[in-house]
């Protein structure tokens, strides 16, 4: 059984220990905290909380460790620094900070013989797999990634933030008709507005100035005035009962052409619906655990993401049954 | 630039050749060819047209042969015997007989230090890696493979054997139905008749007895019987207008629950809708040509198959630009 370690117990951290559970060949044996460990109540039975400043310790005792943190501020520092002591991965998603998040892990894993991961999930992660797949496969066309229908977290929190407003849930919804467009082969070139709409829905406090936020919201810079946002007031029991789920998904498609005068178009399409982005994002971290240890056994250091990573690896399957049943 | 050759010059080898003029870092060499070479046109300029058996004389001259031919007799008989010679890449597509074609292969390479690819294509092969992805990381759930709307040769085939037919043309169609529960969650249990029908246009000789062709297409073992078959008869000016195409396509879909007490499900959906199905393998099989190349240079011989293939080595991209623009 592999040893597998989490550090930050919130909702990826609780996704994994899920996902964890769910595989055959993984058990969990330390939960590293940075709050008070005995304020932290884990469901896994008979696995010890333990202060992340003690993870040290745990040295030699764990294969590998699944760090689950804020891509904004946690990892950028938590990522480096455990790379130095264990096997690490985790789900960094500012996709633009990626080529200086990956110099940084990779400098401290080398340095200490360790295999590190990063950026592992669906976007970054799956969506990216499909990209690069795509893109080499069809050299001549053009690509798509529409996210939704789904919770953002960004989004909701900058509503929240908003006077009057007591909670928000924020809703990224892809144009149906751009996507239509897209996957019909004319490789349209599409504007920020055109491709997603944005759904709120808001707890208003009492009293407060509804057509204010409606407006603050709507015209708010980088979150929503290049949108087409639509708000919904609602009270605190519709929100809890309709609004308090993390679904979320997407869709990257490529169309392109080949033939010896580009005559022939292919569309290829990759789409998730999730009901849980969290639990989701961790199954797919656990699937890839299991494969950066398969490259350590190999003699590979340093920092990979997906793209480095043969499909075969993350599988619990024998080669030769790969090859048998899903080939 | 890398030198690539064919072998067989039917659909797949003209469509390895608008591939290569398709890829920035590919030039064709030579063709090969089992026919007499002076029957053989292709359409690059310049590149000579060789008889198989002369292949010898170009060892050191080619850096990878892509052997176009049929999996029922040809690839099982020609990938063995030219991975002696080069490294080689093939779409053997016989699910049932990959074990066997990949022992023989790679005994083959391995012997010769070269490296051999086989089964690379959508089906063995892009939907191989759908499945393969989308198990390992929805570990508790079920996948299903859907074909068509597309062109199955074997069933045409089939069916012009038939007495009193001409020409023939058979659709393999998903349906809808089922594609729908799948996609909802229910993980419905589907029997062959349900999750395909077939669709036969027929151009009938004259004075042929209409209804005893179309009798022996719907009772056809293996091919037919297990289906619900609609048959059209038409004339040959509608079949060569409207059923000259090689489309097809399909969908892997894979529908798995994580959470601690599988409360959550989610949808992983890959599909591909393809104007020409010879096209789209081949810009498939030229992909992996480049990623084989990879590997070898990495030291790696022997038999190979998409599974075993990192995704970063499909592209002409550096590793540098691929964490940049795709990751």
């Amino acid at each position: 059984m592999t040893k597998i370690a989490i550090l930050g117990y919130g909702n990826l951290g609780r996704g994994v220990e899920c996902a964890i559970k769910n595989s055959s060949d993984m058990e969990l044996v330390a939960v590293f905290t940075r709050r008070d460990p005995s304020t932290v109540k884990i469901q896994t039975a008979g696995v010890p909380v333990v202060k992340a400043d003690e993870a040290e310790k745990w040295v030699g005792k764990i294969d590998l460790l699944i760090i689950c943190g804020g891509s904004a501020t946690d990892l950028p520092v938590l990522t480096p620094k455990f790379a130095k002591l264990f096997n690490v991965i985790d789900s960094f998603d500012t996709h633009a900070r990626i080529p200086e998040h990956f110099a940084n892990v990779d400098a401290a894993a080398k340095a200490a013989g360790n295999i590190a991961m990063i950026s592992v999930g669906w976007d970054p992660g799956l969506f990216s797999l499909n990209r690069v797949y795509a893109e080499s496969i069809l050299a001549n066309g053009k690509d798509y990634t529409f996210w939704g229908k789904g919770v953002s977290q960004g989004h909701s929190d900058a509503v929240r933030r908003i006077e009057g407003v007591k909670n928000a849930k924020q809703y990224t919804c892809p144009v149906e008709a751009a996507l239509e467009a897209v996957r019909s082969g004319k490789n349209p070139d599409l504007t920020t507005r055109e491709k997603h709409t944005r759904e709120v829905f808001v707890v208003a406090k009492e009293g407060a100035d509804l057509a204010k936020i409606e407006n603050e919201i709507k015209t708010m810079p980088n979150y929503f005035s290049d949108y087409d946002t639509t708000v919904h007031f609602i009270d605190e029991e519709e929100f809890n009962k309709n609004h308090s789920g993390l679904a979320h998904g997407g869709f990257v498609i490529r169309s392109g052409k080949t033939g010896w005068n580009n005559e022939h178009n292919h569309i290829i399409e990759y789409s998730l619906k999730l009901d849980s982005n969290p639990e989701f994002t961790t199954s797919v971290l656990v699937a890839y655990a299991r494969a950066a240890l398969r490259m350590k056994a190999n003699g590979v250091t340093g920092c990979k993401t997906v793209l480095d990573v043969p499909p075969a690896y993350l599988s619990t399957m024998s080669d030769e049954d790969l090859r048998a049943h899903c080939l």
